[in-house]
């Protein structure tokens, strides 16, 4: 049916894999503390400001659903294309504190965040099997997290994923017919009607879009068009980082700590830079289940109305 | 870019609306028990075997994520495209006894359950600002049940949405090629390597499918090309429906009464039959989450092989 998905057997082997009982009890061993290094793969990242302890690692899963030691083969199975699973999977261990959250670390943590991100990105782009790379977060059981330790996610595919592939599509053919970038035209028209503006600072916006699939569902752009999140300046990262760190403050506030996916909308790898295309976060806090309408339409019912949960979070203070 | 959400404030009222307390206290007063039938708005169907009491009831969703009563009005509104919510949202109380699961009911109440979704769908049909039926079943509160009494829904939609249009895409570009029916090819295939067979009777054949994007997805169909469910004989019903049932009560023993989300993959309403589509039946277990990395890609992690989930199910034995 023109789609791909990741048969990852070794994946089962997580304790989590299958809903059952709650994940990792806090008083258990974190492998993501300092003092606990060996209990993870070896660092392909780290950052040591004094030299004396970490204050971010990046590490290979120990559970990939992805390994790049396999061989690039693909084949036909009948009516079926099956593809070895070449790819990447590794981890972001934002901090070394195991109880503070990416809203809590100060802000030249969350962008240090998005610096590894950007860093093994450039990094993982050298192997030309590789297509795209996906990454995410996961924040708290209902969200998907198995550690609560604060952490993201890469995952980059020899294949560009078909949710990617379909915005690309519809970015394309926008400019195609206006030769205007599809997410500048929809700031500059959100900026002027402000309903749907959640925030905004000199560097970046946040909107809860139009047709937005879940109840406070979170945009956040750069203002300046640039398409792909592997050359965004150092300059343009930062202004992200510190409207991400204002939005997880007022969700924290808004919505009393939900659980949240965020990930990373961008073009796929080692394309040159363009016009049609505008990279941006995604932000979206749990709070309803995705259920059988939704797995039968792909179509999504959202019970807050995006001008709801945007005029709620602009109202929301919370301090820097 | 290119899809519908239903924007449903009024779903917000739901206590369970946002994820918090768990949903109805089963000490509570179930409004799909008998005697409590002032509780939900008047039945538009029901059986009464022997004029006693109720079997099954259809009544409108006491929070409708959309309504027939509103005139059908398209407007643009700058770059987007809105639509008023016109559309039916229905609720199947599948039976009478609060207890009792759809696994668990007699053959024949199983059959009483399809039909029931056939006749409101013949019924719907008739309002032709009506494009598509969603016929669908969360049965648990992992899986989005907020009543535990059982019942399915039916929600008629004013298009034909995203996730519908991608299949009959799909097989209209195999047909075009082969001129075949790409379920009746891939049946066919299955049934001769039998590994991702979980079960077949006479009538119906049960599929872990290739490329399965959870653990235990289950597609269930007729053996003989039928495009809709609309027009699917009582023999063919009843077939999907005895096969269902032994479903059900393979997983209820293989993965302890899991929640699950069943859905019906259909054509739009009032379309003619034709050779390309063939309708079915899909059945999700709910075991894992869907997390950051399915958000961000439309792509799927699955820990399970189906040839394992099949394997497993086909062992599997409950009694008729």
């Amino acid at each position: 049916m023109g789609r791909w998905v990741i048969i990852a057997p070794e994946r089962a082997e997580r304790p989590s894999a299958f809903l059952r009982p709650p994940p990792e009890a806090d008083g258990g061993i974190c492998p993501f503390c300092p003092g606990n290094e060996s209990m993870t793969p070896p660092e392909v990242l780290s950052r040591r400001e004094d030299g004396a302890s970490w204050s971010l690692r990046v590490v290979p899963n120990r559970y990939p659903a992805l390994r790049t030691e396999l061989q690039l083969v693909r084949e036909g199975v009948g009516l079926f294309d099956g593809m070895a699973g070449v790819g990447a999977h590794e981890v972001v261990i934002e901090t070394s504190d195991h109880r503070a959250t990416l809203a809590e670390l100060p802000a030249e943590q969350t962008g240090s965040v998005l610096r590894a991100w950007q860093e093994r990105m450039a990094d993982l782009a050298r192997d030309i099997r590789l297509k795209s790379m996906i990454a995410f977060k996961n924040h708290g059981a209902a969200a998907g997290a198995t550690l609560s330790h604060a952490h993201s996610q890469l995952i980059a595919l020899p294949f560009v994923p078909g949710g990617v592939e379909t915005e690309l599509r519809a970015a394309r053919r926008h400019f195609e017919e206006k030769e205007r970038c599809i997410f500048c035209d929809v700031m500059a028209q959100e900026l002027r009607d402000k309903e749907r503006v959640a925030a905004e600072t000199e560097g970046a916006v946040a909107l809860s879009p139009w047709a937005a699939r879940s109840p406070f569902e979170l945009w956040i752009l750069p203002r300046s068009h640039c398409s792909s999140f592997e050359t965004a300046t150092a300059q343009e990262l930062r202004a992200i980082a510190d409207l991400l760190r204002i939005l997880l403050r007022k969700i924290d506030v808004a919505l009393e700590k939900p659980a949240f996916n965020l990930f990373l909308h961008t073009m796929p790898l080692r394309e040159p830079p363009n016009e049609y295309y505008h990279w941006h976060l995604e932000l979206k806090p749990v709070l309803t289940l995705q259920a059988g309408f939704e797995w039968a339409s792909g179509c999504y019912i959202n019970p807050t109305p995006p001008e709801e949960a945007a005029s709620f979070l602009r109202q929301t203070e919370v301090f820097p």
